[in-house]
């Protein structure tokens, strides 16, 4: 198992470090066509957001789930990178005073304290319409078809009925008690939807069948809830500096999450459970599927 | 000429019309595929800031240079709805308290002022996501390849590289005198961008030749010169009432525009000059072109 732990590791790393040198690549001055000129503060704040040493799950999801299907890798990365675009525009907005106030985001200071709160909401809108550019890009090699799958899925997993609409419904947790049902509601939009939308975007890349997309999709909710379990976990047992961000939030918001309302040890055996689901949901792909079942154990193993 | 502004006036309000209808129909809480909830409260506040009585300029720019292609006229209406989504995201952003902190938008509370600053963020953000879920839509009945374009070009538009990169020039130039060029960038970042947009994405609908789209893409630059111009012109000459937002805002805050380095009498004859220049654009086309030419010559004699 170790060595199976130190080579997922690297694998991580590797995926992280292309993730990276593709953003860098793509956050540069110079302007691309339809654009007039790229502000130098704007850009900086984007790189400070989106460059920040992030662990990039979804961009590996995307990768491997490409993988699996025989996906054209760079493609896999340029979709895994517009996704993360999303997800750290949504952490930048989350992080903003109006939210949930934070000054610090993977041990280092937010947007809107290393710049200030107009720029980091710009900063925000510009790595979400980033995320657009990427994906319907020339330099993505897919056919328009396949772009506009993504494209539709991607809007709506981070829309009003996903992403954005998990955040009103968590800001509206911190002045109501939320019921169980309204808990799972808000995690599969807040988190679940755009790792489930990562699994799946690897089967869509690939042009393979329905039935695997869907399976796909059904892994992805599964590692969703996982995620989302493993980190209200984190948020009651870690400390702040391993955590990177600030530790027992939601305690101190009296927010009430799966974990608050049923116990450490539910979680932990409801953690094993999504588990073996999602091992269960991959086992026709054989050993082709073993880096999906690492990433879905290093979901719950992770300590920040 | 009165029968004309009639007309014109008839047609406004009747583009205005359909697109807040469609605005409706679409943000209504009936969860799309690949949603899973649409909370009230972030439709109401998407809501209160789309259907607010705008004039609709862009979605009319959109339908109109469609028709003059023979283009397809629901089809224009759509991909002019979402122009117009991604206007008045960026109207609710521009409006927060951490950049303009303006509390009236046409003569109505903001979005910010009616909800809370959080709610307007996310409103925001979910109008600009929806911008691109409207035209990936199946619903909008163009080829694949046509939808990319449209929406690589509006990312370009709206992203770090258009409006959002503008608006970081505009926050800039309340705490710097702005040099000329600097004025000219930033306006057409932030207002002529999406205006050029509208007036090309019509000839992209109706797939007409390049020369056409480089025509009405000049045409586009040149009114939306125009539009910044009258705006200006608007913010020293017009009062709150009239205006239904903050009148001398450029003045009280010290800001720069290209008729307070220049004079009003000077910004009078580069108007005329730039509607001259419209017109000469669409000549080629003869009668069918009229509707274009009054939206330029409406474009510069409003009052608000």
């Amino acid at each position: 198992m170790t060595e199976n732990i130190t080579a997922f590791d690297a694998n991580l790393r590797d995926c992280a470090h292309q993730v990276r040198t593709l953003l860098e690549k793509i956050l540069t001055v110079q302007p691309k066509h339809n654009e007039i000129s790229r502000p130098e503060k704007l850009l900086l704040a984007m790189r400070h957001g989106v460059l920040n040493g992030g662990k990039r799950i979804r961009p590996l999801l995307v990768m491997e789930s490409t993988t699996l299907f025989d996906g054209n890798a760079a493609t896999a990365l340029r979709i895994g990178a517009a996704i993360e675009a999303v997800h750290c525009y949504s952490l930048i907005h989350d992080d903003l005073p109006a939210m949930d106030n934070d000054d610090l985001r993977r041990g280092k200071p937010t947007v809107h304290i290393a710049f200030d709160e107009a720029t980091a909401i710009l900063a925000g809108d510009a790595l979400l319409t980033l995320a657009f550019d990427i994906i319907s890009d020339d330099a993505t090699e897919l056919p328009a078809t396949t772009k506009i799958e993504l494209i539709s899925s991607l809007s709506r997993v981070a829309g009003c009925g996903g992403l954005v609409g998990g955040q009103i419904f968590d800001l509206a947790g911190e002045h109501n008690e939320l019921s169980e049902q309204e808990i799972i509601t808000l995690q599969a939009m807040k988190t679940g939807a755009l790792i489930r939308f990562s699994c799946q975007a690897g089967p869509i890349i690939a042009n393979a069948p329905i039935a695997d997309r869907e399976r796909l999709s059904e892994f992805g909710a599964a590692i969703g809830l996982a995620f989302q379990l493993a980190d209200d976990l984190l948020d009651i047992t870690a400390d702040t500096s391993t955590l990177g961000k600030t530790a027992g939030k939601d305690v101190s918001a009296a927010k009430a999450t799966l974990v608050s309302l049923h116990g450490v040890d539910w979680a932990k055996r409801q953690l094993g459970g999504l588990i073996q689901q999602a091992e269960d949901l991959l086992k026709p792909y054989g050993d082709l599927s073993k880096r999906l079942v690492q990433i879905a154990h290093y979901i719950i193993e992770r300590k920040n």
